[in-house]
């Protein structure tokens, strides 16, 4: 299959943005692009200010011409994410389109980024979105993908749930900044992979250094032995890549760290540890 | 406190590698080393055959000898490993001596490597060892260590488990090979340490070209940010360090990780899901 990272750089307005958007989409099916992956924050500007300012429902105009660019085009859409309004509460959310425009998943950002480093980045979200709580996956017709978004990375326990779910791609719209970007990024995509042995893609928005948060840009696409397949830099850019799924089960059967894990010894267990939804 | 990790080829018998273990723990205590970390199988080659040949029991020359110099020199000594012999069972088991040359911890290699690589490594640990059970910490005046053997790095949940329990610096005992190595080691490292935001010790053989098995070497440490503080190459080599443990309290308050594992949503729970021995 062929995936195509779209690292743009975000306008003010989701109106600006979905133009460019749009335009861009258009390009890349004419390369045979199965799947194109937006920037986490893809309708407006990462911040708190914004995200208020631009919160949208599910049937708001720019999610609607998402949909149908989608189904116009024939192709699988991860629109990034974009604050999402329902009730008094935000979300980080990422919508995932079918090649008919179909909504196929919805994944809220369930790891809030609140950091404050020592003559550093300072940012928090939690001033702003609410947390979701769901682990996130969807069919195509290649294979189950997870959905993640930026911060939620950070977890190994969480990608991890993903592949025992059953992922073997796992989708992250994401927007690393100028203090962990540059010593964490191409690090927490490549152990991602490694550990679970999936496809980690990381899609960023480029850098803006006319906005107040400087994205670190560099969309990347992990195989599961942990190699960098392809990055970009901080530009503007396109990254299309033929992806071969079936290279997982090959890793996995050569080196089967998933089998080798001793769950006798520990486990991960999803939700409440009271609860059964699930345990792996 | 200052650490020194011995990077050294193996040789066949026990007796020969503790003649030369003793000489550099002489050399790395007069450096004003805390504690001496000495690689995974420092006793015998690197092989299933040597594996049987050599299994000694706790109360083997080898090991008291290694308690005796402990105590002499007065330091803290990761005895990397040793097979280990408990009735009609092998293990690949790491003892560590205080400073008064008493056993304050005993790791078994908990995951066994067994890894078949199209055109690169085989090798079946389990055609001769049993696995251990433990999750082992031990206390020391700067604070708690993590003590794992080799291929029990490959799995974040494990090491994750150390970090919760308390660990603020876990030693690797380990041997990665020609096929690994190259790819995974670092990473693997790195990976863990930034994560857990811990620092990461790994202490190799030096790698022996007549020897059955290539160990890759680069005897590491790592900082709780996932940086490389220092690494050897694959020669024999002494890796002498000062490392800073408040830089782990340090890092957590910039960047909670820990605090921002949604626990609400998953956990890790140690020991079988029905049992209560831990839970994350």
């Amino acid at each position: 299959m062929k995936i195509s990272l779209i690292q743009i750089k975000i306008a003010e307005t989701p109106e600006e943005n979905l133009k460019k958007i749009k335009s861009i989409l258009i390009q890349v099916k004419e390369k045979g692009t199965d799947m194109a992956v937006l920037p986490e924050m893809c309708a407006c500007p990462y911040e708190n200010r914004a995200f208020v300012q631009y919160a949208m429902k599910q049937e708001s105009y720019f999610l609607k011409e998402l949909a149908q660019i989608a189904k116009q085009l024939e192709i699988y859409l991860v629109a990034g994410s974009v604050p999402e309004r329902e009730g008094s509460n935000i979300y980080n959310t990422s919508f995932v389109f079918d090649f008919k425009g179909r909504i196929i998943a919805r994944h809220r950002k369930a790891h809030l980024f609140d950091i404050a480093i020592e003559g550093g980045q300072k940012f928090m979200e939690s001033d702003t979105f609410v947390a979701g709580d769901s682990l996130t996956t969807f069919y195509t017709p290649w294979g189950m993908f997870g959905l993640i978004i930026c911060y939620d990375i950070r977890f190994p326990e969480y990608v991890r749930l993903l592949a025992l779910k059953g992922a073997k791609v796992v989708i992250t719209p994401a927007a690393f900044n100028m203090s962990t970007g540059p010593c964490h990024w191409e690090l927490t995509f490549r152990a991602r992979a490694l550990d679970n042995q999936v496809f980690m893609v990381g899609c960023a928005a480029a850098r803006d250094l006319e906005a107040s948060y400087h994205s670190w840009g560099h969309s990347i696409v992990i195989d599961p032995w942990g190699s960098v397949l392809e990055q970009l830099d901080e530009n503007e850019g396109i990254l299309t890549i033929e992806i071969d799924i079936s290279k997982v089960d090959k890793i996995r059967k050569e080196l089967p760290l998933l089998l080798h894990r001793r769950n006798d010894l520990y486990n991960i267990i999803l939700g409440d540890p009271g609860d059964e939804h699930g345990r792996y």
